[in-house]
């Protein structure tokens, strides 16, 4: 086989390197559909375990199905010893994601190696928010709460953090917004597990590396630069316009507006907005709804938005849902992690069906010929 | 900025993704150059951990840069009590590259947050050995050995894993290997760490994620393929022809022969051919040296080699050293992480330096306008 021509693209821009049968983001009407399903719908109808059901078998489960997931995941939620030692014995000051990524790769050191990819896979889906709600707890000093066989993810994970059953619209929204990050097309983190996939490494290996790239705060992080911003505004006295005028000024950008895809609106957006005014009429403290509708407003007011092909993405409202649910902000992109994690073990196992060793080149442009330089002739 | 055409790659052949100052691999020549000095020369007269400057730092360091280089990974070879944890708990059967990968994960969950990316990647090439060392230990029951700061890095893993000092050519050699290893281009662990990276993730994210790559057997485990096939063939009785050729009648593929970019030979196999002739000669046992020299041979007068483009690979004669030191089998791909972490954290900074995230595409293949069906319509 003769190589192809070499081409330089140096963020993979338009290079397709997986086709996919998972999720599509149709950028123009716009749309983002889960096996040809629209995320919105699903969220309006669907639960984030039987949209996860959804897209790892392409198939809405029977109410047996979904049952039998269900007590997979159940089965599985605990912690081992191994596992539970790294999270409740991390100084309260680790980083949350360093946590996650953590205890996620520690589930194969103590977990079982013959475990087939589908069981592994299930363990990430059960014990991320097990490992990351400890994490909560112990860094507090509190003593950690057991998920419980009767919960979902969302509302255990409400329950093993705050120490108590949330109410059920409370554990809804969790849930919804748990589905509506579950799968995104090839972002830099699902193809960071594709990569490692692609070598035919195992699945806790790719969806580690997975969170260490969502980390990262060119990928996941912008929910949580929403809240801090909100939060400085709200201590700052300052008006929604003048703040905002002075980031402008000072050639700051605005979290939360923009997306490379979506460029009339972000189909999350339209629920997470929904669900933050719901939760901001429903909760006491600042009017934060109130508040990102003005900057929304005073962004579209300076033409500042479609002139730049910028609108509200995800990131603009879910941060102050999870803030009004409890989740602390450093929290954010850790539960985006764990609601992310099944598009990674999905995409993982779509790559093992079709797969092919990713090894892009990188172009020499040192020096050669260099001579070794013994150790008394160097300055 | 419009997009470029689409393209179609799914091994992202011949894309090239990044410019590079560190390591070139001459297929023609062949040769593999570190910052433009040729590798077999460093092998043959530079030490690991100078080799580590030179691509950190794309020179070669005096005497008291490279002093304070050695103080600076001395003063990071001990673990800290969590990462001990985590190593030491393992169990027995725990695979070797989930508990270093995981090590290397906890080591900022146990560090300090306020570490420099050069603060981060020291402890990655310092913590690495004593962690696969401690592990080698506990899992036999054996105490761990903690790290002597008077021993280079191949010294110290020596020591730390077999419990007493190596003698002087031993640790001269297992230093070499880690030399030979320490970078290849833009292989698929390396460019996990790139794209990691990408998203301004940090750089033990970026290893985290690199070391998941390299355990994926069409990646790393061809060192480890070549050692098992010997220890089988020389169980067997059979001799090296007669074993070969039932390999090659039964559709198999000789481990530690080919390369993608080397035609005519790979320079490290050379370096590692001669090390194994001289391992063989002075070790008791097998002559696993003679060996591989009557494989090489066979496949030769087979035509197996030239016709299909493939001659000796660095693994075909790298695994009989390391088995030959004492390391274990499945510590041989471990070893190949230790030594290409000195590549992958240098790509790692190197990508912070002129960065852009990585995201390429997945071409959608799936249905569209799929309705949500009711649980009770489901079948």
């Amino acid at each position: 086989m003769s190589d192809p021509e070499p081409i330089r693209r140096k963020g993979l821009d338009n290079v397709i390197v997986a086709d996919t049968e998972l999720s599509h983001i149709d950028g123009e009407k716009p749309e983002l559909l889960y096996r040809g399903v629209d995320a919105q719908e699903l969220a309006d109808r669907s639960s984030y375990e039987e949209t996860a059901y959804l897209l790892w078998n392409g198939e809405f489960p029977t109410r047996d199905e979904l049952d039998g997931f269900r007590a997979e995941l159940d089965e599985r939620r605990s912690l081992s010893h191994g596992v539970a030692e790294i999270v409740e014995h991390a100084p309260p000051d680790a980083v949350p994601m360093d946590v996650l990524r953590s205890a996620v790769s520690a589930t194969s050191v103590y977990g079982d190696a013959g475990e087939t990819t589908r069981e592994r896979a299930l363990s990430v889906l059960a014990k991320g928010p097990t490992a990351l709600a400890a994490f909560g707890r112990t860094r507090n000093g509190d003593d950690t709460v057991e998920p419980r066989g009767d919960r979902d993810s969302a509302a255990n994970f409400h329950n093993m953090h705050n120490g108590q059953d949330p109410d059920y619209r409370h554990a809804e929204i969790l849930d919804t917004a748990l589905l509506l990050h579950a799968d995104h097309g090839l972002n830099a983190s699902t193809f960071t597990g594709r990569v490692i996939a692609s070598t035919e490494s195992d699945v806790v290996s790719a969806v580690t590396g997975a969170i260490g790239a969502l980390k990262g705060p060119l990928h996941g992080g912008a929910n949580q630069d929403v809240m801090e911003m909100l939060l400085d505004m709200e201590e700052s006295d300052k008006d929604v316009s003048s703040y905002l005028a002075e980031m402008l000024e000072d050639g700051e950008r605005v979290p939360g507006f923009g997306h490379r895809v979506y460029k009339e609106f972000d189909p999350r957006a339209e629920v997470f907005k929904e669900i933050a005014q719901e939760v901001s009429e429903n909760t006491e403290g600042p009017d934060w709804y109130s508040m990102l509708e003005e900057i929304e407003q005073f962004l579209r007011e300076e033409k500042r938005i479609h002139e730049k092909g910028i609108s509200p993405n995800v990131d603009l409202y879910s941060g102050t849902v999870y803030y009004s649910l409890g989740v602390p902000i450093d929290f954010f992109v850790p539960m985006f992690a764990v609601g992310r994690s099944v598009g990674w073990t999905a995409q993982v196992m779509e790559q093992y069906d079709d797969n092919r060793l990713v090894r892009p080149r990188a172009e020499y442009v040192g020096e050669r010929g260099v001579g070794y330089v013994p150790m008394d002739e160097r300055e």
